[in-house]
């Protein structure tokens, strides 16, 4: 620290350069009550690629005193701080006065921030009300961020060796004027920097999947690559934080897993069971029918999620009544009396049944209860019985027991389904298309 | 404080009651960086119905001295401190950890929660991972909070006169052990009771819901009564935070409202279109079947998401090909080579044909483009076409322009359809049913 430049918190304590790492204050009492923050993975995600890490994150209500709090307590243990919210034209918007009044800087009326925000205005026919001058209010020596979307600009304040920024909470308009923002933050902050890479496993125990990539991660240098297991039902998320040269590091760490996990690895990033399936059948040029009861349309709303899913998805069909499996699968009606209509002898059918009738490459089907109510000591709720149907193949039948509420066996249960069909899509061997080819030439001849 | 109950802070600070204000810390760098947080707007719900409010929230990552930092800051200032989330079995979870050194308390293995934690195993037919025993390790002088949906339990700790409070990360396991939890916090904390009570209006922008509702809120004493209004895509809430007299000023509230907005006026709290449309149905012990194009089986989805739904929902058909809405729905090559897949004629057709084939009561369809592609200037993305059949009635059709990416719009033109049928089993008269009940007696007679 230099003579020139004094320690500008009003506690007199001197900022130094801590950590490279960040906070973000997010103000507005809706988001303590009422919605959920969708603001920290943002922001997280745009400073990790400039090699600075959240610390932490606070949520505030619109109180001058607890938004100070806050400021001062970020302050103290990070290099830069970023407000969300707080910056809009009415009186509990307070991010503004919190700032001035704890760095003890005044707050002046910028004449051109007040021409933009009229200009806005009649843009849309509308006179510019009187409260929305508040928002042309700038800290003393802040630079201006300009907000192309909306009326509050953001601001970037430098104290000593630290930065603080404000910008407003609405997201699009927290996008564009963060955008403003970063080639500041990069400039004062030069860190190396860091990718974070999701790899995803599927159909095992967050603690199997641990037990499994001990050794792996065990080889890691954590200094370098911080790893983090995130479960959600039936897919298990490994992330690995890399610094220094990712795409070395990433790419060992992939071979590593795949040769781990072999076809439980589902794959990187935003993959889903459904992306991997609509692929995968897309580049097979295969089609798929779905005959669902328990999961209730599920599978047909997951698979149609995918853009595109229409090149390969025919149709699904939701029977939840013994009638409408008798009726749209040919489920016999002495199978349902023999063996239950959750049984494998049922879902067998019931995937013959839609294969047969939609003439699709591929056919699922699951029966099952999801409760409450409806379990047996035979039956308990969370049973589901699968059957995988294959043109000219034998129906692959599986059983298997789930736990969870309605939805969450929803839920599993349709990822079960889905996960059966990308296996038997990953063993489908190049081999088989070659015969195939063969076979059409042979036919065509 | 007496002498029987020293100060328990390490650092000796007393502990006094400050403010009836509850701190959340929500622990996981998963929070921090890849996903949003649901956490806090829900246990805020629940804690302002005890009349604590949140002051803050803090995410932390999975820093065993940052956790410790939030929980000594948050104890300072706020009689209750709820954290949740790393108490999972992996090398990451750190919150036990945390609350042990910091409040200098040994971890106690129980044997009970061991017990507990392998049947869930076994009964999945599987083994134990050794890691999981770490989810049985609680605070000496805490009380179990039982998990009845995973594996960690939550866990209470008294300290002299405040309550630190851990529970587990993954929602619905948050819920089950906050539901344990909340009799014990009331007991600590006996406040004036407040209430946050919501009303759902659909099928109106924002905007025309606060004009409409403009005049009630006007007449609202703003220190008993706070109003928010909260947007999601077709359902538009009302939310009335209530302090004092909640049921009357409430009924008052509900009055004003169903006065002012009809049938737009859809329920209070968690309900949902599929909610209402399900309750009604039995009420009126009728039945649905659903033919759905470019919802892709979410109206199925979501109807058979309520619990009970087997009794009035018989079957969906997701058609997405032409050649299936031939099949299945008995659709004329001509209607869909005259008017195009995307038309009331259509709908019309795949809504009847799925009435006639089920023998349900009331049939829906929809048919539309949810893009990306696929869109004309004619027939942009976003258009949907909807049919409501009822035996013995004319069909209703409907076109509707919609905005929004794939999945707002599968949501909103699946909300459209549900609410189609909604306002049509609202419309059913009493007398209806009685000269039904006139004709069965004929009929038996």
């Amino acid at each position: 620290m230099t003579a020139a430049e004094p320690p500008l918190l009003p506690d007199g304590r001197v900022i130094v350069k801590s950590s490279n790492t960040a906070e973000c204050i997010h103000v507005g009492t809706e988001l303590l009550e009422l919605r959920i923050n969708t603001h920290t993975p943002f922001i997280a995600k745009k400073l990790l690629a400039l090699g600075l890490k959240i610390r932490r994150a606070q949520i505030v209500g619109d109180n001058l005193g607890v938004i100070q709090e806050a400021m001062k307590s970020a302050l103290a243990k990070n290099d830069l701080v970023i407000v969300t919210g707080g910056l809009g034209p009415t009186f509990d918007d307070l991010t503004r006065e919190a700032a001035s009044e704890f760095l003890k800087r005044r707050l002046l009326l910028h004449d051109e921030i007040v021409k933009k925000i009229r200009g806005r205005f009649n843009h849309l026919g509308l006179a510019m009300p009187q409260n929305n001058k508040k928002q042309a209010h700038v800290l003393e020596g802040a630079r201006v961020l300009d907000n192309d979307v909306g009326t509050a600009p953001g601001q970037l304040i430098k104290i000593v060796h630290k930065l603080l920024v404000l910008l407003p909470g609405p997201p699009k308009e927290l996008e564009n004027t963060l955008d403003k923002a970063l080639p500041f933050i990069q400039k004062e902050f030069p860190c190396a920097t860091c990718l974070v890479k999701t790899f995803k496993i599927v159909g095992l125990p967050e603690s199997c999947v641990e037990e499994k990539a001990k050794i792996l991660l065990k080889t890691l240098n954590t200094k370098q690559i911080e790893p983090i297991i995130l479960a959600s039902p039936y897919v298990i998320d490994l992330i690995f934080r890399v610094r220094g040269q990712p795409s070395a590091a990433i790419a060992k760490i992939k071979k590593g897993l795949i040769k781990i996990f072999g076809q439980d690895f589902l794959g990187e990033d935003e993959v889903t069971l459904e992306s991997v399936v609509n692929q995968k059948l897309a580049a097979q040029k295969r089609t798929l029918s779905v005959a669902e009861s328990c999961t209730g349309g599920l599978i047909a709303h997951r698979i149609t999620n995918v853009a595109g899913s229409s090149a390969c998805f025919l149709e699904s069909i939701v029977a939840y009544s013994n009638k409408a499996k008798i009726h749209h699968f040919g489920v016999k009606p002495n199978t349902l009396k023999k063996f239950g209509a959750v049984s494998c002898e049922v879902a067998n059918e019931m995937a013959l049944g839609i294969l047969r009738q939609s003439k699709s490459d591929y056919a699922l089907s699951v029966t099952g209860t999801c409760g409450p109510s409806g379990g047996t000591p035979q039956k308990p709720v969370g049973l589901a019985c699968f059957g995988l149907a294959e043109q000219g193949e034998k129906t692959l039948c599986v059983e298997k027991l789930f736990s969870g509420d309605r939805d969450v066996l929803k839920e599993r249960m349709s990822s079960f389904a889905l996960d059966l069909l990308r296996r038997r899509l990953l063993a489908t061997r190049p081999i088989y298309f070659f015969l195939l080819f063969l076979a059409a030439l042979f036919v065509s001849t």
